[in-house]
């Protein structure tokens, strides 16, 4: 961990380390939540299939949509990305403007940074599991399967998924490598 | 934090921490996930529906079963439970077996306190969305609701839900605290 830290003398009397690790996964959630916010909000298809409306008659072609609004699971997701995206940003900036090292903010972004672990993993399994269900349906309960209409729609889920995910692996790490230096420096 | 500490001597020479507060919350996860994990496995419901199989002919009655095998998300909710819960009553053992306040081991705990944070969390994401579609229906891609139905499996899902995020909760306070603590001992 040593190696990832950058030191510089402030005022002669006090070391400020800043913590180049810290910075790049901070800068690296930030740009993942980002885009995977913003991969699934633009995600809308609108796709014609035939409907059988009247039995004895020749299906009729309807347009129909699918966009992340009309899922709770995908608002859900979109907001949490937002939501965390937004604190990087934040936090990326107390982190840099941060001269002496404060205790209580350190704390703070760690509790934080801990939060968006929940935040977004929760948002993940939301997101992954009505996907999911999108993808292979479930006959128990006769919910079809809709990929095979809105494969386009169910691309921009996958990806922003996975993006998502990744950004949640990066505040994992945030919370970790912070755990493990400051437990380093412990007694 | 200091209150929630109880001190022993060992050997004389070497001040022990028990930390009561860890303890609790340990015991708090394991038995939370525990029935979080057998509400959900043992909501099992059969119901009979009448179902109109042929237009001219009346319904038909037919029996329905809802179980948690029958979706990918609850399959998640209950073997991520099962997983935090066996890890608490593992790490449990560990703490209290633990006389020399083992710097290695604290860490392991907390980054698998941590895995444990991200894994409930993904877990209930998951269930509580399913759950949300069961209950709601989406209209979007006609899933329609089947807790009219199966009232009393949805209640299982629903309470297995809030104590399994009640048991995540508390892995994140046990990550927090030990977080915390340790930086409290760091200069």
């Amino acid at each position: 961990m040593d190696g990832l830290q950058g030191k510089s003398e402030v005022a002669g009397n006090y070391k400020r380390k800043l913590n180049y690790g810290d910075l790049s996964l901070r800068v690296l959630a930030l740009a993942l939540t980002l885009v995977a916010a913003i991969v699934l909000g633009v995600g809308k298809q609108t796709t014609v299939v035939p409907l059988k409306i009247i039995q004895t008659l020749p299906p009729v072609n309807v347009a129909v949509t699918a966009k992340w609004q009309y899922s709770s699971a995908f608002v859900f997701n979109v907001v949490s990305n937002a939501i965390a995206c937004s604190y990087a940003a934040i936090s990326l900036l107390l982190v840099l403007a941060d001269k002496n090292g404060n205790k209580g903010l350190a704390m703070l972004i760690l509790l934080l940074d801990l939060a968006m672990v929940a935040l977004l993993f929760s948002a993940n399994g939301a997101a992954g599991a009505v996907g999911l269900v999108g993808y292979q349906g479930n006959s128990h309960v006769q919910w079809r399967k809709v990929c095979d209409v809105f494969g386009e729609f169910c691309s921009h889920v996958a990806v922003a998924v996975v993006l998502s995910l990744l950004g949640s692996l990066a505040f994992f790490l945030l919370v970790a490598l912070a755990a493990m230096r400051i437990l380093k420096k412990a007694n």
